[in-house]
């Protein structure tokens, strides 16, 4: 067979899901992962470790690609050039993933093609925050480093400008950001193909903890079919002005005053898209590895008509094989969802999947499920 | 973490869809392969490469194994006794796999528990073919050698006692049987655990071409809710009373007079139940992985009103990519599991899943889809 080999940097549960995703499509899947003990590494039979912060390293595992894709955003942009260079596609490519990459660049990009984002402006001391707060409604204002924050690191919420020295220590730029007003977060996932074909999922519901997602509820319960088709073809829009090759994650607010705002970008299969795996006809997994292939995409509707995602995060006991075996009993239907990663309390170990016709029951049946894998429920 | 480490003894697509199946339930997955390109083998990380009928490597693979399991039925009966006697739970276990490597000791074993099967007997020479045929209708007689036959290899339907001469020329033991007068092919397929806990999935009808299985449509369209309640009991009682755990196929005759009689049995995942990847709560492959770690099995209830797999088979060209991407820009719903096969003529390559609520829109789908694959059909 002449199929093709897509080269996977980073060895995270995203990229596990996507060999995972990638297996009855046939395609062969390579992995460059920091370590051997790597959750996908574990999984991936072409597995090269090494660092993918060094160029040498990522021209001799994309020799033999086909195409290139990620499981994060932290490969520097020069490296993405240099391959591109070598003549090997990169997908997203350099100038799309840089929006992920940098905050900065990211909202000067969506103010540009007019999608509503909060009130922003890059800030360089505690003075410019000051100022940021009086022109808007005053604090708290949000603060966050331009580059590398993800799952609540890199950001604060300051109230004066004394907490505002914080974000400046480090010596990166430092974007300020109003406080929004939200009801509560929603998600719009796609994923466009090369030739421009593009999917929208139906819209979710994501909720935190901590700045951590916690839940995912698909579709987003309640949510207006005008503003529900207004974030998906704003997701489309951006996918497409931004030229994504991929799945795609426009994190949103949804304000009190009924409006839309964009909170974050992610250019790679996302935690408010794991839902998917069970409760859409193709799952992201599966459409980001035929979008980067620029094979046509698969049907991205619904299978059920709620589907609940919930985060099993790490507790206080390491062994969660005991748990994972009462939840299986009490639940036939749950899809359980492990990573392979050892249990450190707060870490992203896995997660549930549930489905049905009744949200609440759907909910109840997710959440303690992952309640009992964390053993916050015991019973 | 503490999750188990599955041995995979066989290296074909259904260990290859095991290893699949087993990514999100977070088990550590162990394959012993004949050599690296075999289609688990491409997709697996932790391979061995070694031949299972030579004991030492087979003691040396399941070393660090929590359990041993099968892609085949081919390892020999001692050598899965050797390795329960050095403490390894092999599962299926030898007592209950030899029925599906013996035919004649698997008609011996339901005839004695009061399974109805075909007519049958183990015959040593053509004059004892004919006399079987005698007893019964006449010719034509099914002649199989009890063991080693597969997709119709190691079967013979012989008209004449001069026919009947071939099956003896290999020396091996044969078995008779009267070529049953059926209207179709069915299969009941039943997964069962140490502890006893059985499933089992409706029953699904299945044709074959030249001996080897072509569609599977479940559940069985049309079939008297009488007939497939005894067909699942049934299978569910061969699993008892042969103490098979993991996944167990049985492949039946419906006979034109109404009765449903046992034509072969298989211990591990089967080509007939396939379609449970995308149309059951919970696929055959998981299901399998459950049992043989004896954790509580999954819902094997169908996901939609009707799914139809057609095998792909290899045709007169080995480049199949183009013609999948064709597949997939006409039905973005169509689901494509690919075993990274070279492509032969009439070889198993893949196959398709379809499902939905009109069977004749469902087959047809799948039909054209798997006919496109292979060449047969050009538009």
């Amino acid at each position: 067979m002449t199929f093709p080999v897509v080269g996977m940097v980073g060895g995270g549960q995203l990229a596990r899901m996507t060999h995972e995703a990638g297996i009855p499509l046939g395609i062969r899947f390579k992995l460059l992962s920091d370590t051997p003990q790597d959750s996908a590494a574990q999984v991936v039979g072409d597995v090269v470790i090494g660092d993918y912060r060094d160029l040498d390293t990522l021209r001799e595992f994309a020799r033999g690609c086909d195409v290139i894709t990620f499981d994060h955003e932290h490969v520097p942009t020069e490296h993405l050039r240099a391959l591109e260079a070598d003549g090997i596609p990169v997908r997203p490519g350099p100038d799309a993933l840089v929006h992920a990459q940098d905050k900065g660049v990211m909202r000067a990009r969506l103010d540009a093609i007019g999608v509503p984002c909060p009130r922003h402006r890059i800030v360089s001391d505690p003075a410019d925050v000051v100022a940021f707060a009086a022109e808007g409604d005053g604090f708290p204002v949000v603060l966050k480093t331009v580059r590398g924050g993800y799952d609540g690191k890199g950001v604060w919420v300051v109230e004066t400008a004394e907490e505002a020295a914080d974000p400046f220590r480090a010596g990166v730029p430092v974007l300020a950001e109003e406080k929004v007003d939200y009801v509560r977060e929603l998600a719009a996932n796609v994923v466009r193909s090369p030739h421009g074909q593009a999917v929208a999922y139906p819209v979710v519901e994501s909720q935190q903890v901590n700045g951590v997602c916690d839940t995912v509820i698909a579709p987003a319960p309640g949510l207006d079919e005008g503003l529900a088709l207004q974030a998906e073809e704003m997701a489309l829009r951006i996918a497409k002005e931004l030229d994504v090759v991929g799945h795609l994650a426009v994190e949103l607010f949804q304000t009190r005053d009924g409006r839309i705002l964009v909170n974050e970008l992610a250019m790679r299969p996302h935690n408010s898209g794991h839902w998917t795996q069970d409760g859409a006809i193709t799952s992201q997994f599966a459409n980001h590895v035929r979008a980067v292939l620029d094979l046509p995409l698969g049907d991205p509707r619904p299978r059920a008509r709620w589907t609940v995602m919930v985060n099993v995060l790490g507790g206080d006991y390491p062994d969660m094989y005991s748990a994972y075996l009462h939840c299986m009993a009490r639940d036939p239907q749950l899809k359980i969802h492990m990573y392979g990663k050892d249990v450190k309390p707060g870490r992203k170990v896995g997660h549930v999947n549930t489905y049905g016709d009744d949200v609440d029951d759907v909910l109840e049946r997710a959440r303690h499920a992952a309640g009992y894998l964390r053993g916050t429920i015991t019973e």
